[in-house]
Parts: structure tokens; sequence; C-alpha cells
């Protein structure tokens, strides 16, 4: 079968229609005919389906500017894996926008009413807006053309550890807070900072020492402010969105401690009743400003490592709020996890 | 006993030496005398063994100017893990230049000649410059206190995965090249690149494909230059580190591929015999220009993930040649591993 491209489509008649579409999910049916997206063509081309689009075989095909090496990879992927898809495009598929292939739960197709994922293809080189991810799979291709897949999705933060904890005092070190004599339930029962040593005095970072200053449960010379301002001098920016995000962690129920074992801002805890008697900690968590651009890399770095210790990772997109430091209502979570379709 | 600071150093007389150095190797003897550092004298106060310096007890001479809190946590955590260590001054030991603390092996002292470790401490929020690595420990203390030993070795790269391979023809398309008719050892036994399908077609990476091309075992339109100059398109300078380290990886028999998935540039085979039959592969190499500074985050990110999938982390330094592209020769390789001391 030869067939041509047409602007961006590849059009074919009622015989395509019935060994491609009806019997093997292939493109998107217009009065009774097909049109196929090149990418879709390129796979029938390459499978010898089809021996020519406007005279190219699927080496010259791959080869000319109608179809993306990286699209045609995943598609390629996704088919071999037993999927049938479609590509996202305005009028073929609902809710196009930010997706590129609609694929199918297996032995499903176009015609069922049922999605799997919606992928969006990206190239290793690419970077991706944090804001556009969640409830939407990444498929990266990488240099050597093999695709990871990556889950994105938005999803609240929640938890049961909230034990009260009275007042106490603290002093302001370098980079560390100080309680020389601390009440137990600060580190045993609600998990704030480290013992110095087995029992007495409570070393707090300044991201804690902070929220507990605004929350009016530890007094320290200078006040919060005084807490806070120590942090920009020693993290800038990058301090008040760490704030923001551990007060929100805080405020959910969840007891955030330093990631920086896992080359995370947190690890966090849901729920915790003593220190002595942790659970294993669920999320590891990332500080970005919403702005902020992912290398697909650092995002592959970050996700199979919080695999490889049975955490979930969580992005923390922070928005400023324009005034003093950053807003804890306004955080956005979002999960990515590695998906083997 | 009361002790006073002169300048940087706490002078103590006889009994002290007895007390503190001939039994648990604090300090440095003078004249039959001893003098303690500073942390080495808060460690003291801490454990009880000293009463005040200059009238300070443990709580106000670890908030005063004289004791780095950062050090102290390492210096207590190295003595609570039964290790004698001594303050890396001049005169004090050899090779002081940056090492903080020389560790002698558990059950040794100053008064034997043996060294376990070369330790350099640095704050969580510390940059370190990358070239200044190797043949220490770093111990980095994150912002709960906690120490994360890091030791850097330089350290050659050798394997035997040399297969010759006969010249092959390429296309180049966007950030690919594609070998149609490939030669069997191509991929099968020197494993370059990527098979499209399950035999047939082999897909370069543009960093093979420059490589192989440069090596004269690869035509392809436009020569290596059409290749390197597609490859900084789309990666920048990054794409000439990339391919020097890639080509000393080859001349060094070790066969490189991505590191995408693991979030480094590469990962390495050292024995390739045939891409079948692969063994596990042992490193994983990020390259960076010489003058880069480390987060530590990053760093603790990178080892805990190599140490996840049992493979080294290995960061490949390359110099600026000046003029084309980078020199492959003057790679400096610097191992980090995670340590327990």
């Amino acid at each position: 079968m030869e067939l041509t491209l047409d602007g961006d489509v590849v059009r074919a008649g009622y015989e395509a229609r019935e060994r491609f579409y009806d019997s093997r999910g292939y493109g998107k049916v217009r009065n009774g005919d097909i049109d196929l997206a090149p990418v879709e063509a390129a796979h029938l081309l390459y499978r010898g389906d089809i021996e020519s689009i406007d005279g190219m075989d699927f080496r010259a095909f791959l080869g000319s500017a109608a179809v993306s090496e990286v699209a045609f990879a995943v598609y390629k992927d996704l088919r071999d894996r037993g999927f049938y898809l479609t590509p996202a495009r305005e009028g073929w598929v609902d809710d196009a926008a930010g997706t590129d292939f609609v694929v199918y739960p297996r032995g499903k197709g176009p015609w069922d009413n049922e999605v799997a994922y919606r992928v969006r293809v990206v190239g290793e080189r690419d970077t991706v807006g944090a804001t556009g991810l969640g409830n939407c799979v990444l498929a990266v291709v990488d240099e050597e053309s093999e695709v990871t897949y990556l889950d994105t999705e938005r999803r609240d933060v929640a938890g049961t550890s909230d034990a009260v904890v009275p007042t106490t005092e603290g002093e302001l070190l370098e980079e560390r807070v100080v309680c020389w004599e601390p009440p137990a339930e600060l580190y045993e029962q609600a998990f704030y900072g480290q013992r110095l040593d087995d029992e007495g005095a409570v070393q707090l970072s300044l991201v804690e020492a902070a929220y507990l200053a605004r929350e009016g449960l530890l007094t320290v010379e200078g006040g919060a402010a005084a807490v806070v301002e120590r942090g920009r001098e020693v993290e800038g920016d990058r301090f008040d969105r760490r704030l923001a995000v551990y007060a929100a962690l805080r405020g959910s129920g969840v007891a955030p401690k330093t990631g920086f074992k896992f080359g995370a801002d947190f690890r966090t805890y849901a729920d915790v009743e003593s220190a002595e008697n942790l659970g294993h900690s669920e999320l590891l968590v990332r500080v970005l400003p919403a702005g902020h651009r992912f290398e697909p890399r650092d995002l592959a770095l970050d996700v199979r490592l919080a695999h490889g210790v049975r955490k979930t990772m969580m992005f923390a997109l922070t928005a400023d709020s324009g005034g003093e430091g950053t807003d804890s209502d306004s955080i956005e979570w979002i999960a990515v996890e590695r998906l083997t379709p």
C-alpha cells in the first residue's frame, strides 16, 4: 500500500481503516476512511504494513521532517509493550493539551472509553516546566533512544504526626539552635531536632527552629526573625522556600527531617508516635520554585534514588508570595514515580 | 581542671598530658606538657574531664568563636566510633594541607606511625572544589548535625573492552546517527549503539558517532565535524567534555553507555565480550569541568544512588585545552564512595 501525506496527516481509505484502525487501533476515523498521524504511518512503514508514503520508505520517512525520532521511539516502545495508542491531536482525543499520546489499557483501543496513560514525550535534552507536571506520564527518550517512563501526579500530603510540644528555650549558634534543657516531648514525641547525646540537649536545624519560634513554641534571642535572618544569610531565598514547605508538612501532620543523605530537602514520617519507634519514612521532598524547569536527567536521578530506598519522590513547588517570605498555603505537590507500562 | 586559652591553643601541664595524651591521644606534646586544640578541649569539657576554659563551661565554650560546631560534631562522632585523632595543624601532623583531622586506626594513636583516614570537615552548605578531592575523606555535617563520610580517591580506569570494529556508514538524523546496515561487530562485540529492532539497523548516540567518526570507523556526511557540530548545537560545551571523557574511557578499554537512568553521563563496562552477555556495569561517570565546585548535597545524591545500584561513582574532571574541544589526556578521575569509619 502506498499512501500520501496531506499537510500533517496521512489520508487512507476504507481498506486501510479495516486493516489498521478496526483491527489494530491506528489512526482516526473520518467519514468511514482513516487519517493517520505521521508517527503512526512511520510505524506501519517500519512494520512493512505499508510500502511507502509519497515514495518514501521507512528510512527516508524517518529522516524527513514529517516525523520526530523521539516520538517514534516512544510510539514503537508502547506498541512493543502491547498497547494501542492515539496521537493526542485536537479533535482526535479529549483533553489533548499537554499530552502527546493517549494510551489505552492493554486489550482496549480507541473504540473503548478507557484511558490507561496520558503520555508526554520529551527528549533527554529538553527541559520540562515543573508546573506542567501532574496527571501525565513523561516518556523520556535518552540519547541512546531508550525510553524511561515517569508517572507524575498531584497528590496531597497527610499524616498523624501532631504531638503537642511545650514551649522551650533555645540558643542560636552558627547554623543551628541548641535547646540545652528541652522538654522530653520536643525530641521524643514530636521528633524535632537531634539529641547532642543520649539525653539532654537537643540541636535544632535553622528551619526547625524558625518554624517552632513562629509557632510560639521556642523562645530564642531576637525571636523567629533572628533565626530566619540567619537562615537567609546561609541559604539565601532557598531558606524561605524550605521553611514554607516545612511548615506545610508539619501543618499536614507529617514530620519532616533532613533529606541530606538522599540529596533531598526532607524525608518525612507520616505517623510518628515516638522518635524511638519510628516507622519507615515515606517521602523524599525536594523544594523548588514554581518556575523551575527540570532537566530530565535530574528527574531520573531523584526518582531512581527514591525508588531504591522505597520512598516516593515528591516535589514541592513554592510560589513567591510577593511580600515577606514564601506562602505555605499555595504549595503544589507533585509526586513522581518510575512506571513500567 | 581549669585551663586557659592562649591564642588558638589550650596549654596544659604534665598532669593533663598523662591523663589526656598518654592514655587517650588528645593534644600535641610540647616540652613534656601538652597543647590542646580548641575542638579537643571542647570535647574534654563535654565529657566532664575538665571543668572550664577561661571560666567557660562546655555550653559557653561551644557558643564562643573559639570552636566550630561543625568541627566539634565530626570530632565527637569519630571519638564516639572509637577513634583517636589529631587536628591537622602545621607542626602537629605531616601533610596538614587540605585536612582537618588525622584519624588513626582503632587501637592506635598519635604515638604510632599509622593513619587510617585524613578527614576534611565541611558543612552541608559549604561548596567543595572538585580538584581538591582525592586522597581525603569528606566529613559532611548536615543541618541536623549528622555526619556523612565520603571517601574520595584518585583512581585510573582500565578494562579489556577493545573489540575491533570495521568501518561502517551512518546517517545523521536529529540527535542520533543511524547505521542502516552495520557490521555485526558494531553492536554485538563492541557494544556501540542500540539496535532499532532485534537485528539490522543500529542507532548511535551523537557522542558515540562523533568518537567513531574521529577514529575513522564511521563515515557520515560532513564527517566527524558535522556530528560534533550537531552535538554542540544540542548540548553546548558539555558535548565536548562528554566526548573527551567518552574517548578516554574507550581508550582505556572500557565501554561507556548512557548513564541517563542513573542521572549520570555514563555507566561503564570494563570487560565486554558481547552485548548479549554483558557483566554488571561497574562505574557511574559524571563529567564536570575541572573548576566545578560541588554542593555536598549533590555529591551525597550521586554517591548514594551509585551505592544503591552497586556501582562506584566516578567524577571525570576535564580541563579546557584552550583550542578545539577538550583534551582526553588530561582528565582527572575521582572516585567517591560512602564510608562508615
